[in-house]
Formats: structure tokens, sequence, C-alpha cells
């Protein structure tokens, strides 16, 4: 493996460059744009109101940017409670799954303290949980597919099996749930895609992240339907993953009684 | 593995209830003065600045909100660009790594595209590099080890080895850098702890980020340390991975032996 080592770095550090160049290419004008729109919208409140100094104003943007970083809504008057049960139990979800979108984060020192704690054990638990349930869904599509060929049906089958465990997985994770999101979240069919890609692999920027809009009445069961969802798609991508690997080392296997044979001639 | 499954499905709700009720003794006090200062302070600011209506100060807010949306600093006139190369190339190490702060993240249409297939292709590619690096560090400390025990020190140095890999590990990953952020970044020692945890696990709420503080002056190269310290810790954390599930496996099989040698007697 280590000889692989310099090409791979190599790798990472072009993958790196190119991914930041086309980044900045593509994000720079618009957050450009939008801090010059935040600086002219600042004077216009300046001129608005004349008894509101540039440093009232600061004033005002220091308090609302303290209450952001406790974790307060600054705008609007309906601030739900962040740290109520059913949020605690989404926010201990975010630890033990890595996703760790940080819309919700622990502000005290107790409360910090207790979440290296808490992931220490709950990140491995959780990992062992859902690939157990990767390998359980695994068995019963690989007892199908027995089911199947012992019918008589041809062995191609398999193939066929893996297509739609593939076609299945990339529907029921990537193209359905953004028309829910759409729904519920009033999102574009983009940005649900985006919300699923980002939280299915475990990335959570947080940017979007589905049932905390407090501007929505969502529906009952909506978030644990949620939960349940990010759930089946992490073990998904365990049985995905060590699905791969399986196949790889088969094909190292292979590969080396070839070498073997060849080298016995 | 498929008979752990009820077991381990009751383990992680029992453990993600338990965990939250304590986030919600915890932090739910913290959260509710913070909410009643806001309010409060939204009402001096009121009272001291005659001229400005509930409906004015909501709109400042609503900009405010927005600007942050976007990504813009809203405190502060000091605006560096969150998307300039450097900052490019930590905001793509953050989605390859799936740690995603969140603190940058792509607003329009087309870099969220680009970030779906940029995960796509680059998670795996640095997982594998990873635990390509993790690999080949752990071929150094086992070529370490036996050239120790062919110089006649006992076996019981496996035993030490793998001792100070692990302390090794911790010092570097999770002792030693709070120092440094103590001194470059102005955080406490729990708050550099709480930062290293959350990074090194890939969660990254992005409640802390070092290197991204305006008012701070960096030394050069800061940052670049900083991201070689993620990578180490990452491949460090492969390497304990593969060894555990190694020492698993290994076990297993002496297990299975034990139990096969059992049936024949
Ligand atoms: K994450
Ligand atoms: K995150």
């Amino acid at each position: 493996m280590a000889d692989k080592g310099p090409f791979l770095t190599s790798c990472i550090i072009f993958y790196l460059s190119i991914g930041a160049a086309i980044f900045q290419i593509v994000e720079e004008s618009n957050w450009t744009s939008a801090k010059d729109t935040y600086i002219q919208k600042k004077e216009e409140i300046l001129t608005k109101f004349k008894c509101l100094t540039k440093e009232g104003l600061d004033e005002i943007l220091q308090i609302a940017s303290e209450a952001a970083g406790q974790g307060v809504a600054i705008t609007g008057d309906n601030h739900r409670s962040t740290w109520d049960w059913s949020n605690s139990v989404i926010f201990a979800a975010t630890i033990v799954t890595t996703i760790g979108y940080g819309n919700i984060a622990p502000k005290t020192t107790n409360g910090r303290v207790f979440c290296i704690l808490y992931g220490l054990c709950g990140i491995p638990l959780c990992l062992v949980w859902l690939s157990t349930l990767g390998s359980f869904f695994g068995d019963r599509a690989k007892r199908l597919s027995q089911v199947l060929i012992r019918k008589g049906i041809s062995k191609k089958i398999q193939f066929t099996l893996t297509a739609l465990f593939l076609l299945w997985g990339l529907l029921v994770h990537l193209v359905i749930p953004p028309f829910v999101f759409m729904l519920v979240e009033e999102w574009s069919y983009l940005e649900g895609m985006y919300f699923s890609f980002i939280t299915l692999t475990t990335v959570g920027f947080g940017d979007y992240v589905a049932g905390v809009n407090p501007d929505i009445e969502y529906p009952r069961l909506y978030r644990v339907f949620v939960e349940l969802w990010i759930y089946m798609g992490l073990a998904w991508l365990s049985l995905f993953f060590s699905w791969n690997v399986h196949m790889v080392v088969e094909a190292h296997k292979v590969l080396k009684k070839k070498r073997q044979l060849r080298h016995r001639h």
C-alpha cells in the first residue's frame, strides 16, 4: 500500500487545488455582491433613521451577533426552544452520526465536556449499529437472490439485483426526497438534493436543516421520518462500502492467484 | 450479526434519549437566559434611539440575517474575502474529509451542483488517502517494533508500543493542540479541546473554526499547520480503527478455532 502514498498525496493536493479554484470562480462574485449589498443597506438604514449613529447600528449588530452565537434566532419573535427534548434528540443524533449540522451546539462548559464524552462512546456505537443495520438489509437481499436463483432464474439476476440495489439507493436517497422537501420545506429541487447529499455524506454544513423553520407548521412525525430516512441512508452507504471493499478484496485475491499460477509455469 | 440488531437498536434509542435529556438539562437554561437578554437588549435599543421603530429594528435584523445567510460577517467593517483561493482550499478540504464546518458553504446554484459532484469523487478519494497514510505510519511502527524485538528486547515491547501509540495520539490530537489554540486563537483550554474533538471526529459543528477570526493576525503557515494536523489526526484515527477491527477479527478467529477444537474432542 505504502508505494501508492506519494501518488495519492499528489492526487489529493491536485484535487483540492483545482476544486478551490472552481469554488472561487463560482462563489466569489456572489459573495462580493452580497457584501456590497449589505454595506449599502447599512448606509440606507443610517440615512432612514436620523437618530441612529454608526456606533448605534454597530451596537445593534453586535447584540444580534452575540444572540446568534448563543443559538437564539435573531429575526422574528417566534422563539421556539432550541433545547427542548425532541430538538435535543436530533442534536444528539447529529453527534453520533458525525453529521454535526451545528445549527444547535452546546454553549456551556458542562455541555461541551458532556458532548466530548458523549461522542467518544456514541460515535463507535452508531457506526456498529449502522453497519449491523446495513448487513441486515444485505442478508435479506442475498437471500432473495438465492431464492430467485433456486427458482431457475439465470445467474445474471445477481448483476441485475446489484444494479437494482444501486438504483433503489439513488432513488430513495437522492432523487425522491427533494420532492418531499419541496412540499414541506418549500425548498427548490436542487436545494433538497443538496441537503440530502450533504446530510447522507455526513458533511452536514447546516445551511439547510430539515424540520427547523420556525415559520412552518410541520406535519406530525415529519421529523421522525427525516431521522429514519437519515439512518436508512447511512446504513445503505455502510452496506455499499462494505460490498465495495469485499469486491476489491475478492478481485485482489483472484489477481494474486493468477500471478502465483503464472510464476509456477 | 443480524441477531445483534434489535439489541443495538435499543441501545441507540436509549443512548439518544438519555443524551437528549442531559443536553436539555445542561443547555436549556443558558439558551433561555440568552433569549431573554436578547429580547431585553432589543427593547433597550428601541428606548435609546427614539426614531427607530420596532419595524425599523426588524428591518435591520432582517438585513443582517440575509447577509449572514450569504456568508458575510455581520459585525465589523473588516470584510476579508470568504472565497479567496486559500479559503476555498480549506472549504474543499471540509467537503472531502466530511468535516463540513459550514462557516463557508456554497450559495449559488452552480456552486451547489459542483459541491455534490466534488464530494462524490472527493470523499472516497480522501478516505483511501487517509487509510493509506494511516497504514504507512502503521508499517513504520511495526518495523520499529520488529527491530527492537530482534535486538533482544522482550516481546512485551509490542504492548508498550501499542500503549505509546495510543498515548501519542491522545497527546498530539487532544492534549497539546488546545495550548496552541489558547495562544493563537485566544480560546480557553476547554474550547480548544472541544474544537479538536469536534474536528477530528469529523462532526464539525463550525461554532469554533481555527484560522478564521478577522480580528487576529495569524502567524504565517498557521492555517497550513492546522490542515496538516487535521489530516494526521484523521490518518491516526483510520489506523486506530483498522487495528481495532484487525484485533476483533483475530480474536474472532481464535475463538472459532477453540470452539472447533472443543467440538472435535
Ligand atoms: K460533519
Ligand atoms: K458539520
